[in-house]
């Protein structure tokens, strides 16, 4: 590194340190024209104060981890959107990591973060993740830590999310209302909260509408919840079960692999078929048929989330006590083609 | 903040710092007892060196930055999933920066990267960048730049492209091999040098096949090369140019407005106009009709343009002389049932 020092303008100029510093902080003992001098040849070294050092100084790095399951998903990528707009107002830098929906990684870039001593961490937890000491670990490390979308209800610390479990059950009333009997509905994997819940919502709403569960109605999208569990699952339901006149599909990109295989082997949507989204991705109003679903504010998410993290930060820095939050952001059903 | 210190390690352990200090490191001089009290203090106490502390003794951030237009975005997510995994496996963490298409926050997030000390910096520039004041103060703070996608061809740094002029050249004339005679382009804004290049690719093609090169076919898509910029145009081709029978398109983005306009008024595509994108985002194999396109590869400029940083800034470290790289990736068309 050739950075210059404080140290070689004060060699330069024949004044000392002290003083370089002073004049670059605009103390009032310093004079006008000793000033000018200095800023003039920090400018022309393109001198830049040390960060590491005024890091050591205030022990505040004004940097933030963030921890996603992946960053190609338009979900996600909103989510980013908002924290980074929100840390931009603060002046705080995004550290982004990701976990590949992998435990193991979510570990290590937990240990990475720390050893970085950002001053807060936010994450939204990997599909894997059914263990929580590496979470616990940010929090006894007094390290602030807010969960989002993807969580962990057993963490004792502030949380952003839906309500999945109500919009889940908002949505199959919706279907049963609008004359739909055989709903199945395309979850997610076992371990997310969120596609718990969805679930559970799902299952709900069928029996506040007395229609009886079946667990063959469901199927499981186990390969991250994707494109191809949409479109190989579809195949089942037109293969084993005809009787279905709905889907109610845990994500929109799991919907879109639904409607992809439905246009292809010509079952008409929603005339045989009702199809019905989760997150409203840009995607879903481009497809033929517009893929109705419902509407997660991920850019919502995210700056809720950030502001929730800074005021911690801030409120540890002057030693005040943090009350958790735990905030659900409201959803609503969008109709389009395809129910 | 209330992390511990070797200072508390020792306090409690009633040794040196010097010591404790030489515990946590191994040294040899330090009796395997002792070792083994520090070790389990420091792990009861959640110890972690302090890093500010040791990149001011190394002079090393181990954190590059990374300035992008967007995130919300198929391609640059992609991107950023190959710089990530770069960074992963040569134990460097990434700051994200999004420009939003803005010269002015390009500048104020290269001054707050320089300021943090990163090693390295990696950008695509915005749409608005037409001068390069800001970048040359990254080259001669001595911090190793790479430029990729949106590069300016006058700044001297590494830079990984793709040869956007003959990728649209090449698309053009499979447009008219295939046998289309009035081909419109759907052009991005004047500054990004891609935009230009996919412009004059588009003109050489006609001029190699002597058609006459018309500028009234050429509409122009300056809200950001967006989906509204694809769906507004295609509406003026209909009402004025319904002479055209193909589109080639400056991204997917805008070729999607195309589609969807079209499909709404019933135009068949792609017997009465074809349409053909550019990047292969994922949406383009999942609208109706497929798009065609020619594939961009996001992952492998990520992946390409972080090793190289990585490289220069080892090479710098080592004060090796660093030979700038000019690196273009491959493209190819991929023929789908748009065109």
């Amino acid at each position: 590194m050739t950075n210059t020092t404080l140290k070689e303008i004060a060699c330069q100029l024949g004044i000392s340190i002290t003083t370089v510093s002073k004049a670059l902080k605009g103390y009032s003992d310093v004079s006008a024209k000793t000033k000018k001098a200095v800023i003039d040849l920090a400018n022309h070294l393109n001198y830049t104060p040390n960060s590491f050092a005024v890091n050591l100084r205030t022990k505040e790095s004004k940097t933030i981890g963030l921890i996603i399951p992946t960053l190609v998903h338009d979900f996600f990528s909103t989510v980013i959107k908002g924290i980074l707009e929100e840390a931009e107002k603060r002046d705080y830098l995004v550290i982004i990591l990701q976990s590949n929906e992998k435990l193991e990684f979510e570990k290590t870039q937990i240990a990475l973060l720390l050893n970085k001593r950002v001053d807060g961490i936010l994450m939204s937890l990997s599909n894997e993740t059914g263990e929580f000491e590496h979470l616990k670990s940010i929090i006894s490390h007094n390290t602030p830590l807010v969960l989002f979308d993807k969580i962990a209800k057993l963490v004792t610390c502030s949380k952003v999310t839906i309500n999945d479990k109500k919009a889940a059950y908002d949505a199959v009333c919706y279907l049963i209302k609008k004359g739909y009997k055989k709903i199945a509905h395309f979850r997610g994997s076992y371990m997310p909260q969120n596609s718990i819940d969805r679930f559970l919502g799902y299952k709900k709403a069928l029996e506040d509408h007395n229609i009886a569960y079946d667990s063959s109605l469901v199927f499981v999208c186990d390969n991250n919840m994707d494109f191809d569990d949409g479109y190989e699952n579809a195949k089942k339901v037109i293969d084993e079960h005809s009787e279905i006149d709905a889907i109610f599909a845990v994500t929109d990109l799991v919907a879109i692999g639904i409607i992809k295989y439905f246009n292809e082997v010509g079952i008409i949507i929603p005339n045989q078929i009702a199809v019905l989204g989760f997150s409203n991705w840009f995607m879903s109003s481009v497809v033929t048929p517009q893929l109705s679903t419902i509407d997660q504010p991920g850019f919502e998410i995210g700056k809720r989330s950030a502001s929730i993290l800074f005021d911690e930060i801030n409120l540890k820095k002057n030693n005040f006590p943090v009350v958790f939050q735990s905030i659900e952001l409201p959803t609503y059903i969008i109709e389009r083609e395809s129910t």
